[in-house]
């Protein structure tokens, strides 16, 4: 079979290996499509190297098909569509307070142990969510980004009839603008790069680049003055931290989606003066699986318009020098049988 | 009768002046006492004068005695003790979301009009909270900021058997403290000051010193790893925004009780991590001024230790003075008749 390794230095290799049988409670799938995520691409600029035990085979959004089963495996059989939750939290403490997703000793499946960019890929089955036969596998490969969404919004507590400001237009940005929106909020989507900004309007949004309106300003006019009653902030730049207690009302609600490897200056004056929460988000929860899986299955979203480009795996390496040159893209997958 | 007035340059004037009646909606209190916040002395410092309207009576910390009753006014008798909720909210709107405590048009009383540090005030009926008639008018003076910790304590949603950490162990420190016990929490104070350590200890609380010990590794084996579930943070440094998120535990909810006045570095990383919150708090609202009273009025709580100091009202500059003088001291009261 054919397997891609990240290397270090900005280098995949790919490679031909043995197929590897299911150990007990695992199963083997025949990955269809991988999708490249932010942290893939972190990983390829060697932001990573610390944590990532290279030569490492990464990928974690992925569908495909169950094409063996271990010992001790129940509820899933060959052929069935799925796509995996990759959380091993096999090493949960009580100290971790049952949040499983984002235990201490977390495995994050792909990062810290190999990943979904090979033809096969052994994982197990406590992994699985199953899919119904009809589903689009290139849609279901959308699912672990969607889900990083689902969680967001539903960690942030917004409900139909308030205003979501989502800083930032790109992939998550839109997945968490679609699900807002899906909600029932009045979404706005500040984005500075106009071919995103341009997309994010075909896709129906309001979308508007903080550079060319005072941000402020445009969302107090669109809500009589109450502002944002939840911000994503999925930008990661200052001018995003900044403006994003600016813009949130009274009692307004900040979800940090962007990661800040560096401590970031923040208007802690604000966040006392309007009673402002900023909660941190990291990853999903099996229930926000199940919402991603039923709006794919439903796919009444403008998810395909979000798969810009899809490349056979063997051209890993240009996939990757490609997203580097192109920052209009948004999700690119591999068919990983080519 | 007698009024002091806030004139600018750290200086303080005390007036005879006329007593005059309520207003429509108004009534008349005897003042009994005035507690001196931080706010009062930040005021005196200057560091507020672009919004003190000098010369300006400052104070919000009260109790006292109705001494007449303005038209249209209910429910109030001449003699009756009370305390004052400062929250002028009558210039509400709709976009404040029903959340008047901190409204956009807010006049807090004592800073934006004038407050307590008189021999008589007049306020408008609806700031009132009527107390017992054997409730101790000295301990009533605590009510108001007991209520900013009531506050900060439901906002935090903390709960029995939940550890709560308290970076601060000054007035509103261990008011936070007192009420997060009363709660049924586990409470360590972290404090600098080794007499406001001492103070902690006499008080019944765990407190340390973040000099002498690694807080982090303090609240780790006190609790089997699983850190803080809450925590105050009321000491307004850096150090304290820098081990609040190494100190708060998966989940963990962080209080922001100090006021900073400028953008401050914030690990944001961590907050994504541990899906962390930080939650903003601001004053009360009428139900924390409830539990206050009822805290007040059962007097199981060692507030008579709070009480470092009570002078006569015609002091004023030299309380206020000594106040800069002794940090170690907890809440200092003036006797409005003297």
């Amino acid at each position: 079979m054919k397997a891609t390794r990240y290397e270090g230095n900005k280098t995949f290799s790919v490679i031909e290996t043995e197929i590897e049988n299911p150990k007990k409670g695992e199963v083997r799938i025949k990955v269809a499509y991988s999708g490249v995520c932010g942290t893939d691409v972190h990983i390829y600029h060697g932001m990573m190297d610390k944590r990532v035990a290279m030569p490492q085979t990464i990928g974690h959004e992925m569908s495909g098909t169950i094409d063996a089963v271990g010992a001790g495996v129940t509820g899933y059989a060959v052929g069935d569509k799925v796509v995996v939750r990759p959380l091993d939290d096999t090493k949960v403490k009580p100290s971790d307070k049952g949040f499983n997703h984002i235990c201490e000793e977390l495995n994050f499946i792909g990062i810290d142990s190999p990943g979904s960019m090979q033809q096969y890929w052994n994982v197990p089955a406590f992994t699985l969510h199953k899919l119904k036969e009809n589903t689009d596998l290139k849609l279901a490969a959308l699912i672990e980004p969607l889900s990083v969404a689902t969680h967001d919004v539903r960690l942030s507590g917004l409900v139909a009839g308030e205003t979501a400001v989502v800083l930032g237009g790109g992939p998550i940005g839109l997945l968490v603008a679609m699900v807002a929106k899906e909600v029932g909020a009045k979404v706005i989507i500040s984005e500075v790069n106009p071919i995103r900004i341009a997309k994010a309007k075909e896709l129906g949004f309001d979308a508007v680049s903080p550079i060319d309106v005072d941000l402020v300003e445009y969302v107090h006019g669109k809500t009589e003055g109450r502002k944002a009653d939840v911000v994503f902030e999925v930008a990661g730049v200052q001018p995003a931290l900044d403006v994003m207690t600016e813009v949130a009302g009274i009692r307004g609600r900040i979800l940090m989606v962007a990661i800040h490897g560096e401590k970031k200056p923040i208007d802690l004056f604000k966040f006392f003066w309007k009673e402002l929460k900023l909660i941190g988000a990291r990853v999903y929860e099996k229930e926000d699986y199940e919402k991603s899986i039923a709006l794919i299955t439903a796919n009444e979203l403008p998810f395909e318009d979000m798969i810009t480009d899809v490349q056979p795996l063997s051209n890993i390496q240009q996939v990757f020098e490609n997203i580097d040159k192109n920052p209009d893209g948004l999700k690119v997958l591999m068919d990983c049988q080519l």
